[in-house]
């Protein structure tokens, strides 16, 4: 799996001159669509199966901050999955090899009527897929 | 009609040290929003109705920049309607009366299959509502 | 101490109907910002006496969605403070009382230079609001 | 000069299930400050030269909505200099060819004092630069 890059822009950044923090929540999930994808079950997939996947918790520490132009890598694990719920981890590096940040978050799946999927038996492929990259 | 107030986060400034230029865009929203909400006729009785209304155009000129915390009144007026096509504009004031933007945003109203309404027919008590304001 | 009210707004929901989830995280820092302009200690007040306080930490646990134009109420509450770091909660209500989310966010304090500040000793004032307000 | 490529996050979908209409001046920023690095004169460099670009004036003209995954190529030109006052150009189009949306920003240039810079005499270097685009 390769990482992702984000460029910090600057309509990310705050009078502190460096990146506010609300928006590695949103690389999260950048990064999150870019690793479903290359793990071939992209959000656009998933939702066209009727699955929808919202963010039950989400968590960040910021390490060391960052700011305009700066290229941020972003390498994704999954940190638990029991088939019901998913954690995902996220390492954040500046181009220096600097942690910015650590963050988790925490997923579930649901139908479209709000129902929770019992992946292993209705999605056994995704299911396998994130078992995958648990190790 | 009241005027509408926003008050800047801290998350809305960029490193600069000012109101990033696109929350403008987002203010339109919030008073276009309120505005039409007084009129009798807010967004979520139109989605009710099935009736939506992107934004076809918004432009904004930056007159004097403005930061966090502070208080931003937003008047807006109905400067064009012709039943088809609405053109509102958007005057933005500092607590000190100065001038920090003057903005404009055209609209059309469409049903859910995407065919433009003809409000002075299909919903002739918005179509008033909005004439009333346009004197 | 009154509570905070944010007004959903229709740019912050996403395409699931729902509001995205990164905005709670901002959410959390417009209720903060009033939260310390209630104790008297606005951030205004603490840049312009050269302290600036970065996130070091921020969580949020998603309980129920919220949508546009619902009126979130958020009771914020000082749940940790040894006078180096400061420990605030957030507990988001729906206008009918549902619990929308629970978050957390982790401050310290620095001077310009980027020196932690003993608030006890540079800033006691300060440093007695937040006290009385732990328990 | 190559086309900008942004792909459209989930964050910046709304509930019409569409890109919500103020991320697109967000993109113009994204496109300009690409289309300057590319020009040898990227933003960090001018603000260590002490030259910050304010947005005067944002406009933009949504013609065909996008949505969550589409890539969008934005090709930026300058479409007016006299050496004061800059503005660019914005096409914005969809993998498909489609249009999505045209777009103008117009800019000018100050020294960290907020006085107006002649390009021309100041910045020969960026002045000749901007002017060889002009055609």
């Amino acid at each position: 799996m390769n990482s992702y890059k984000h460029v910090v822009q600057y309509y990310e950044t705050d009078k502190m001159g460096v990146t506010h923090h609300s928006n590695y929540i949103r690389w999260m999930e950048e990064s999150r669509v870019d690793y479903l994808k290359q793990l071939g079950w992209d959000y656009v997939k998933l939702e066209s199966l009727g699955v929808v996947s919202p963010v039950v918790e989400a968590s960040c520490k910021y390490k060391n901050s960052t700011t305009f132009a700066d290229e941020i890598e972003i390498v994704v694990s999954v940190s638990e999955f029991k088939g019901v719920k998913l954690v995902l981890h996220y390492e954040m590096k500046k181009a220096d090899g600097t942690l910015a940040a650590e963050a988790d978050s925490v997923h579930c799946f649901l139908d479209t009527t709000g129902r929770p999927i019992r992946l292993a038996k209705e999605l056994p492929g995704f299911y396998e897929a994130i078992m995958n990259e648990l190790n």
